[in-house]
């Protein structure tokens, strides 16, 4: 009997219990401070985000019953926002005797020790601290994952970077008839190319709303520059930060950056902007409707996080830049694209 | 003075005068012999398929009017289509007296010598036979451009693959304001990118005809699965034949299958398939409406094109496979696509 912890009831760690349950695994779902309404909605009825029934073979645990979560289960997989990591974290190792493996679909950057950190260098950190002579067991997830299409069960891939062949063995529980999953070691190039296709995809959003709206003028062109640019740039990234290029223009990076601009928050968080909202009233006005869009913060932390690898890294990502003023300088969307084009692309 | 002939009236011919008469060429366009009424039409007024003027240093020229076309002009640019290559190229040779730098937009592959060739092959073939002892000179145009969005000036970007410097001085022709010119020396790779997006976009297509419509169901994480897999095929075909992985990853490849997956013909004819049309009605029903699904084609030849690397490589092209199923075997679209996804990617 495989007994699973799931930290954060959002879409993503709400949807990762239906192959866990699919594969026989008892399932505890436990909501931070934040879900409590997302708890008791799905004790009711429907999980008010994916619109409907979990499986039943997942428990639901309130935020302050983290440890009885936790207890004795198999492995555990945090899924809240990037925000919210290092609070749970750190009280998740306050009840943890031993190692254990851990999975996370945490997506961003976080501030720890004075430094914007990547998720995976400071749970390690912190994991050191307190069990300097056990097995740091990770993985993280990306890969083009839409939640509400994985508890749908349409066919997806996913994409684990893992640093253990302990977490091989655990694949079975994950794996199912609509769940692929795909292995590498390259935790970096994972965790990297899943954040940063958060911060891209608002640009893809910011040429739908720019532009979509102009009746009777596509811009495919324009997107599709935009999107092969994103790429481009995602690869420099994560090449400078220890990554590989190859994991960016596979599932983790290019597979991702497509489902991301096709439908979903960050985009639509751009398309705002490409109506000219400015970014924070944007960024409230989904918070209001219970939408991250996460995307903005990786964007702030995320240029804190590439400033550690000299400026001449910034340099070489021009459309970084170019979103890096219209979302926090508030320079003019319209003029800030068009000049994108003209002096990085038009040479 | 630069005195250019453009031969084909279709989309992408008509669409390159914009860029090419805004730096001031003299522009001969030549309708072919199934152009007729595309000509009729732009000179009563606008060109039917762009729907908008030609621009004013634009002459057009009928089918016979082919060696008036190509007189005294700078350089040759032929965008007629995959089928029409052979036999407008050889009406060109007898008109040539000597070397003309030429480009093509024309895209897929030709039936040579009785075998399948990529066009700049066959090109080079029948050049050589009538100048042996000058100059080949040609490009090969990719990347994500839209012909309609062309003529609206939108940002576009494109590649050249280019085998001569003295392509390079005829770069000013060509770029403009919203007309990005990268160049290349890999035109295999640029030239078999543009082929098999058209490949490939159909099997985009089909996840849009097949759970498009199915309600309240996304697929995104699908097509995000079978995106990436087709530019994953494709960075294993341009390989196997000369060219390199990092034109795929690239504007070529990446950035043009996005755009074609996003619209277009091959994508529109995908989604009939996915709909339960059999191949060839849906390719009848466009065509019908002037509108040539170019990758069925392509498929076609392309499979016989692959063939001459040996079996091994159409083994490490699932997806191809599945589609050459699909269209020339008349297997069930969804039993193929879901077996596609268990047999290849669920492993």
């Amino acid at each position: 009997m495989c007994r699973v912890a799931v930290l954060g009831a959002g879409y993503m760690g709400s949807a990762i219990t239906f192959p866990l349950a699919d594969n026989g695994t008892d399932i505890h779902l436990w909501g931070t401070w934040l879900d409590d309404d997302i708890l008791e909605a799905s004790q009711r009825g429907e999980h008010p985000k994916l619109k409907k029934k979990l499986p039943e073979k997942v428990s639901l645990f309130y935020s302050q019953q983290l440890e009885e979560a936790v207890k004795e289960v198999d492995f555990i997989l945090i899924a809240v926002s990037s925000e919210g990591f290092l609070p749970v974290f750190q009280k998740l190792l306050e009840t943890l005797q031993t190692e254990q493996p851990l999975f996370t679909l945490t997506k961003g950057f976080v501030e720890y020790d004075g430094r914007i950190m990547r998720i995976h260098d400071a749970a390690f950190d912190l994991f050191k601290k307190k069990f300097p002579h056990e097995n740091f067991i990770w993985t993280s997830v990306g890969g083009p994952v839409k939640a509400i299409e994985l508890s749908n069960k349409v066919p997806t891939g996913t994409v684990f970077g893992i640093n253990s062949p302990r977490i091989q063995e655990l694949l079975r529980y994950f794996k199912a008839e609509y769940y692929r999953v795909a292995v590498t070691d390259d935790i970096a190039g994972v965790e990297l190319s899943s954040a940063f296709k958060n911060v891209y995809a608002i640009a893809l959003g910011i040429c739908d709303g720019l532009y979509g709206t102009m009746k009777g003028r596509l811009f495919h062109n324009f997107k599709a520059l935009l999107f092969n640019q994103a790429i481009q740039e995602m690869a420099i990234i994560i090449e400078a930060a220890g990554g590989r290029r190859a994991t960016v223009f596979d599932l983790a990076g290019l597979g991702d950056l497509y489902v991301t601009s096709s439908s979903g928050r960050n985009r639509r968080f751009g398309e705002y902007i490409g109506k000219y909202m400015r970014a924070e009233e944007a960024y409230d006005l989904m918070l209001r409707e219970g939408e991250i869009a996460e995307g903005y913060k990786t964007m702030g932390l995320g240029g804190e996080f590439l400033k550690g690898f000299g400026d001449n890294l910034l340099e070489k990502l021009p459309l970084f830049r170019t979103l890096d003023r219209i979302l926090f300088l508030d320079k003019d969307v319209s003029v800030e694209m068009e000049g994108f084009f003209r002096r990085y692309i038009l040479r």
